[in-house]
């Protein structure tokens, strides 16, 4: 299902070429100032349109508040977005309905749904499902940072460029909000540059190329999650595979911890002006499913976009026909640039519905 | 929250050195027969001691059916599982009261119960907890037997020896299940003992290694699964993430996907005998959250274990006090081997859960 | 929260002045066929300003369909709808601010949002919530009608005024629906009248009435819902007490089962075409939890309308000081007319989530 | 399914006639001193043979604590209670294997079962499932009582006979516990000798007689709750139908207030003290979902014991025919006396966990 959340629920809705997509979130805490140019500012980094290495396809995006809200503080009770639909090429996709486009959902949505999901654009499966993630994200995000918790990610790799990475222990809130501040989102400009022209030589060649976001979290309190199915890790987890093309998950050292022995691989604990802190973060800030007050330290892994102009051999599912397809209509050669948001939008919802958890709802709203 | 799942609930007790440790499955069908031979045999691949890769502690763990079953088959109301715990030695943890063991969750646990936690042996997060995790598997996996659908695992890598991989393409249910039936679960004989060997090398010199578990899936039916939060990668990745020292998690072709191009990820859909099959299975089984009918393939990685006979520096968080620890104990050096298991019961609930939820208690339970 | 459902999931939002209300339906199986006919109707059963015994509030509450559908067929992804708002006068609620109307949820709402929430005619609390209730209710009994389940409901009691009862072992479909095809909901026309006029005196001397709807279901399949806390009894119950104003419900005898000795409340069972039924159905269709086969039989009960334009002695919460109050704005004097509608889809919400449960999405899904 | 709630949920299984019964309890916050032999207490008052008009089945239900207490102090994490079945007849129950006894559950679970449960004294069905659930009410009584919150019962109505109402304004802890600490729980001492009377003719004549608990809570902080499926009186339904034989619930005046006008019904507003409380409390403490600060007020009605002694006619569903039945085995002519501490516990669960919502894990946990 598209509804996600314990304590902070949201529930999306909407297909590429319907009327519209939004969300209802539920149990944000009352008395939330929302500062709507940071959410607009936020949600921009996500809209297509943005920078040649994105699909072409233009819109505002601009959510309608639909409850929630007075003035620019929550009220408490659910809040809904809506993202109206007004620039859709639906013919494009006609050939679509039953040519099962290599990489995507088409096939397994038609045996999902039997035969009756709105293909067009992806319908309810298309990365564009991810504009009302990051407006919900967003919200979430400002909650944190009211706690004094922020939330940032870059590229780390991408078409096979690497960026410096998120140093994992002095992490702070100004490198980690950087990239984000930048159009093309990461630490080291010449590494982005690189991908640029990479991205690009892609798509010159009517491809597309994958990659990886890190995403990183100061400031968020010690002693926040819970063991086994609880954790920190397994909340993150439950949302982040829910952006389109992700296909793995790592937190810490991750893989790379698979590599290395006990001794090199446990932080060792300190104390830091009677603060205990641990020396290295090989853990990634998570111990046991709860945070140990070190920057938290995620990776999620994008396959490269499915949708490619060369022509691809497939099945026509209704016909059960062997065929060539060419996939029509505007794509991104590389989704990576504007998951960033996306990586930071999911991370900050578990965050918060973790945190609302340990500290109620009284402890997270504002008294009037 | 040690509780798991929506068709098919685990809620999971216990502490490493209290009275008991177990489960209580909920919303398993009425009518499955239980092969208890079988279901000794899958927890035996876990039990501890037996092999030398393995910490000396010796438990029978054979559990206790408190309810549920009535001969050898499920009555459909919970069932619960009971083992108790008979092989503890808690004076080896006295010092880890408040010493932190660098690598594990005793300083995170004690921020999180305030300092009420029982902290002997890892007390709830304790790697013994995934007993009654592999009893539920064990479980799940004979439900998903009698629907034709087979989950096996091996170690793919260990102490950075790599195993041959899973054919994604070609995996079938002989090969699948092959390493669970022997005492080091690798295809590759000759790479099973080099890890051993590695394994060993760990221990003599007090240390310990990672590794990387590779699970495989045949026979899942074709369409099951949701877009979004609740596809199959959400759902396996929120019970996965629950398994002690799990640091990563990937399906198809996961990380590596993201170095290629969507030319060559993409798998080309083609029929075969009148069937849609994919040609390659970069995409692991599962695209858009949902089953495609192709092995469904995922790993997960293990840190190495925490536990290690090596001085480190800690700290006392009840003193505030920097200090040094030798974790005295029984520790496998290598958690990974006894971890196969426990990956295969993890994946295997999470599908017998989204079965569950495409096909109705009615739809997999056994008429008497 | 506003967020309901296990199999069926709904997360309705908005308040009674704010831009709009809506709901989003997450689970739904694929190919349901929409009479969008069918569904006006029943929303009109529900809509102000259709009798005079309800408020002169009048709206079109034409809901958008926002996503979902595709032509007149579920897609099965999630179903959005939205209501807009477009006959308010705020105004009339500006001295409600701060001085709690008795029998309203401004006082306890101002504690649990901080006093962030938005009062205006309810804010969220209001009885127009109940719209997106009942569109989802709407599509739920359209679900049900294709399984051979009817849903009907009338008003019992109103006024001190009895409706003659559903025969609680005859009841058939053309009874059960008969009340709600005519503008004033009870099986015994002079019944109806009569409660009319009793609505009529309460209203002329400015004050309010409660009653009681019972509500039948036919149909239902035997042995469908689960023992203790996910019986049919409890199911039906969380989302019959989210209907404003309900402050009892009983199921079969109810409280009268209370006064019965075992010999006179026990149905017995015999064969009735070879079909196992029950003579008597005090037990009101349900047992363990679990259906019977017999009619589903309940009863809600509603507390007079809160607002009433009598004076009335009241706490300005803001000023800590007491006063005497108003009410302004335009009120129903009796809500159970209207809310009979709510309650059939309230119940059809329930058994289409717990049939959902039973058969799966497969299960109920229409193959294209 | 058995298993309930969102922020404290407990998970219960067992069969009367199964090795045991239990819970496990995941959410309550760490640091709860445990007063095992007040929880002893409240269990005696649930358990059987107590009183001549209980059944005469003895059994000692001493709960072993398998995990999440330390000392007497919980952990935080689950804690999981254990109760042996030892004095079971099942050759009593031989003969309903497959007649079904009316009121009972036999022949819906062998629908929902697929012939597969555990039909000996009624199985998962039995009224002993109850004691479980009074061992984590008991639990939930004592985290409450810490925060100044008290539950009390009492039998309201039994066989026709009336106790004294809870007053509704003025109820205070120490009236509220009094029933409880009687062997017959009534306020009014008389009409309990009389219920008495009438419960022991109703045995005499082989018969059963059903009553109303009414249950209170004093101290419930105000402003806990929430709208639509969350508010109190869902969460208290949907945990207090899983009572075996609980066919109505109703708040406040509940049934009642549909006879009320508003007038009559709408509780004053007024300061007391500089504190807003109602003048009358018909809505029992709770408006819109959420707590007003009043006493909290509610009353279960609770059928006839279903097991009598009178021959009575059913069906055999095996051989789809008709027979007569005499009901073996030892049975209460009455439940309600010993469902008062039942009643007690759900309510309590259910105030636990809105209180764990509102105030968080850290806010209800105590520092060590």
């Amino acid at each position: 299902m598209s509804t996600w959340g314990n304590d902070l629920k949201i529930s999306i809705f909407g297909e590429s070429h319907g009327p519209g997509i939004g969300v209802v979130i539920d149990g944000l805490p009352a008395g939330l100032p929302i500062d709507r140019e940071e959410l607009a500012a936020f949600m921009a980094r996500r809209a297509p349109g943005r920078d040649k290495a994105s699909t072409p396809r233009r819109e505002t995006d601009r959510p309608e508040l639909l409850s929630g809200v007075r003035g620019d503080v929550t009220t408490g009770t659910p809040l809904a977005a809506l993202i109206r639909n007004n620039d859709t090429h639906s013919s494009d996709y006609g050939e679509l309905a039953s040519a099962a486009r290599p990489g995507h959902a088409d096939y397994t949505g038609f045996l999902r749904y039997a035969g009756w999901g709105d293909v067009r654009g992806g319908g309810h499966f298309s990365g564009r499902l991810t504009a009302p993630l990051v407006f919900a994200g967003g919200l979430a995000k400002q909650l944190l940072a009211r706690e004094g918790v922020y939330v940032g990610a870059h590229i780390a790799r991408c078409a096979g460029v690497a960026d410096a990475p998120f140093d994992p222990v002095r992490l702070d809130r100004e490198t980690l909000l950087r990239p984000g501040a930048s159009a093309f989102p990461t630490l080291d400009a010449a590494a982005g540059e690189r991908m640029r022209e990479e991205i690009e030589a892609a798509r010159m060649s009517t491809d597309s190329v994958g990659g990886v976001v890190e995403c990183g979290v100061v400031g968020f309190p010690a002693g926040v999650g819970s063991p086994m199915f609880d954790g920190l890790e397994n909340r993150i987890a439950s949302i982040v595979f829910g952006i389109p093309a992700v296909k793995g998950l790592e937190f810490g050292d991750g893989f790379a911890a698979a590599e290395l022995r006990g001794s090199e691989h446990n932080d060792p604990f300190r104390l830091a002006d009677g603060k205990v802190v641990t020396e290295t973060n090989h853990a990634g800030g998570i111990l046991g499913g709860i945070s140990s007050g070190m920057p938290i330290l995620l990776r999620a892994a994008f396959k490269p976009t499915a949708s490619i102009a060369k022509p691809q051999r497939t099945v026509d599912f209704r016909e059960n026909a062997e065929r060539e397809l060419v996939v029509k209509g505007r794509h991104d050669p590389c989704v990576v640039v504007r998951a960033v948001p996306v990586v930071e939008a999911a991370v900050s919802l578990a965050l918060a519905d973790a945190l609302l958890g340990a500290k109620g709802y009284e402890g997270l709203q504002n008294r009037k």
